[in-house]
């Protein structure tokens, strides 16, 4: 086992990013289009429309545990662009992270769709549809109500968005009194279970471009067909651009209402240079203390 | 980015509060009239009375945590009213805190009203009403019962906001083993999801000022017309008196039996004055290591 | 207000213990009974058994939350009695710690009455009755299903209650790498909800005498009359009896089967010890530093 | 009770660990088959789908606090096997393992079988069967829908098992921001919350196959027959069978493509040999002060 894990160990730091952000988002998929698909096909006798944002915010904590450490744990291209604007990954990384994203919510897709094989055929009849009583395209990709203007639904995915990262930046922003690190992933996935408990009943909640365009090139592929894109006048762009203003815009809220105001950013710095003055078997120890979330004193003078 | 933040930093820090608090304060009704929007408008498909408490309860987390390192997250007129009682805020600043949080919900309830225009112009078939089967009022403020006395309205929403205060100070007096302090939001918005599940039943559940009056002002300025404030023989009152009255109970409930009784509150003054006492510079390295729940020990003697 | 807290403060110890464990079962029983009238009064459109389940458990936190550091917040005669036989609580306290919890509990459905009157006339038709579709009895007690034998219900209240103890002893147990001190309320609370979502169905998972007994003498001096004593052949000593046997056994089942196994519970003793031979002022900084969960290591050598 | 308890106290590690296991297992599936039978017998009136998910968590979180202490509470054949794989239990514990929590889960289910046997009756007309509507087998062990090939439910199984293992061992991975070691079990729930949301409607979600064989042999035993093993073409030992590879696959997952990538294990062995080459007194102490979560500092130089 060590000899194949020397041979599999990879060198270059982007691609383990990358191999961690496909992970996660693929995890994150698997909870989302699993429940979808355990809802609509049990046509609602093994669970509901609750257990679906439930199960979808199981996956989002489940998918940041498994990736925090690694690449962020970013799980959406709408998150990527907004910590690009904050400064806090190179814009160079930005594409390459999308693309993770977008692959492992393909491949999770891919493999509810084989999990759930039988049950989809018994539920539509072998007829792979978009539109009608048993359409089973949405278990995948959203798609809008059908009252909904097309400004209705890009005002609805901005929002929506914007949520997300308006919660999410205090959670994760030391100097306001956030709860301690090791629970972001559980209480963002909470804000998420929120979300889509309130913000998803107009287009179904993608507010994730990865979440939306991923499953939706699998549905392309295993025989939905190209309605999947061209349905509603070609709506599939909406979940893939809102999103990515919204998060910004919601960024810059908390920003200019809230963190701008926040007092010294420099113990920060001091902090940062501090832990780099440091010799590293100091370091070392630290982050043995910090995981640990105990204290040794007992060096003897 | 810096030059604006530059240009955009407050120097004032009552208006600084003030901005928090309008902020938290939209954050809370976002998730509250988008969940009851999103139930009430999809007829129940998409959420149920449940996923409305749950979804109150995350914007109950997501603004404190957004609002609490800077105005201490009231989100509540009867809050900051019981602020001033027990002396933690000065009563000069209990009417701009007042104000903002209606202002916060009033704006909540404006982006919400855009963001399910189309779904709320489908579902009323475009006539906006406080009455009959297809009224949408309630999705922004509170109403009665029909068989509900006003002195019933009176103490239902008395006793609902005595029990935020009476559940809410042992979360937060450190004599009394609370749970961490980074922990006080999720366990405020789990003690705020009890109470809407058990008692909201009689007339909505405001227990809050801010909460019913701003979305109430919303549907006034956006075509319910003047019915939302006359309706049940100008009912509209209850909902912001008697959560004042309720609250203040309810703190004195906690410290008649219970707080006054913990030993030496001198305890918590010594602690106080340590710090103050202490220089500055030890005072952020004890600010950094306590967020970090770690312990440097590292100090060579 | 500090002359008023002078004189109310109260001097006897074991009177601010009962103080603390009354005012808690009180808000047990808030959330307990008035989440029952909310779905029962509301015919299930105001939430449903699961609302129930979990108002419970939040009533399950908060309560312990508001009494654990002065009573230890038992909130149940059989705890109480599992405390005593565990030497954790002398047998002199056990039968006012249990009168406290009953009258707390009485006073909560006193209150949740007079809240929820007018619903409770409405539904009922103003007839208070134990039996029919009508009933309004059991938003208060818990009784029998029809169909189940005396016996299947001391099993059930003996079964439910002994693992209230077996799951939440481990919580508490130092040595078995419990959770966090400050976590035991939210827990403890989740493993009520498990219960009363798996166990409560034979009987309405009483399975807490003080929690059953004092709504139904509220229920006996409110106007349902002596039938809730009397119906279904006096079975209302059940869920008082039943609990206490099965709280003993289930502490016992924990002791034999992984506590007494557990490595040198001298560590503990030395512990205690350690705390006890330090000088006061070193106590009380601990004290302060626990309740920071952090760590002052700017002592100057 | 000391003269007991030296008695009844095992010297056997191994015997001591196997008793953990089995009554954790017999708490998880105490939770698990007793919601199911609460659900089903009550016609969905006392519960649905979703409180049973809650409730298998509930006893997940349970079983962990129980009895990780003493035997790491695999709960699960399919976790004690990829314990094994990597190298965190022996080879030679694995059997004695499994058979343990087998026991525990025939236990536990012979306890919900007495507990709810006059609803069973009540519910099935005296009749105890494995098909059709008044069926109850499906409260102890699972069964497939009918529209389920045999490669879609071991697929379903493989996967759904898969998934636990991905999301739990990044939880328990000190060298990926995990969550603090105290908070492992109800992070664990959470994560089995979400799979029975998403990954159970195929065929009941198994996913354990002590889960699934112990009640099963009591559903043989009680009066069901034969006809739980052979129905749907001996289908019992697909939830056996697949899990166990299942697990294997998902741990391999998170090794490839996380784990190996993280920096330098060294440090973990580091810290191992720091603590056992420090005298037994200071260990002592270390170990009482994570407890605490707190830290003594006042050793006087």
């Amino acid at each position: 086992m060590e000899v194949l894990k020397g041979r599999l160990r990879v060198r270059n730091m982007l691609f383990r990013e990358l191999m961690a952000e496909t992970l996660a988002t693929f995890v994150l998929m698997m909870f989302g289009c699993a429940a979808m698909a355990q809802v609509k096909l049990s046509r609602g006798t093994k669970g509901e429309y609750l257990s679906v944002n439930m199960a979808f915010s199981v996956g989002v904590m489940s998918a940041m545990y498994l990736a925090r450490g690694v690449s962020g744990a970013h799980l959406n291209p709408a998150v990527s662009l907004s910590c690009c604007v904050l400064g806090r990954l190179p814009w160079s990384k930005l594409l390459p992270y999308c693309l993770s994203q977008v692959l492992g919510a393909y491949i999770a897709a891919a493999v509810v769709f084989l999990m759930y094989y039988d049950a989809i055929m018994d539920y539509s009849g072998g007829v792979l549809t978009v539109y009608g009583p048993n359409e089973t395209a949405s278990i995948f990709a959203t798609y809008p109500s059908d009252y909904l203007s097309l400004g209705g639904s890009f005002f609805d995915q901005m929002v929506g968005t914007g949520m997300i990262m308006l919660c999410f930046l205090p959670l994760d922003d030391w100097r306001n009194k956030p709860a301690s690190a090791d629970l972001v992933p559980p209480l963002t996935a909470v804000v998420l279970m929120g979300i889509s408990q309130s913000m998803s009943s107009n287009c179904g909640g993608g507010i994730n471009p990865a979440r939306d365009l991923g499953p939706r090139l699998l549905t392309l592929t295993a025989g939905w067909g190209t309605e999947v894109f061209t349905c509603y006048n070609y709506w599939f762009w909406v979940p893939i651009v809102a999103p990515m203003v919204g998060a910004v815009l919601g960024s810059g809220l908390y920003l200019v209402f809230v963190q701008w105001h926040l007092p010294d950013s420099e113990i920060n710095e001091t902090n940062d240079l501090q832990f780099k003055t440091m010799d590293i078997k100091t370091v070392k120890k630290l982050e043995i203390i910090k995981n640990n979330n105990a204290v040794e004193m007992a060096h003897k003078v």
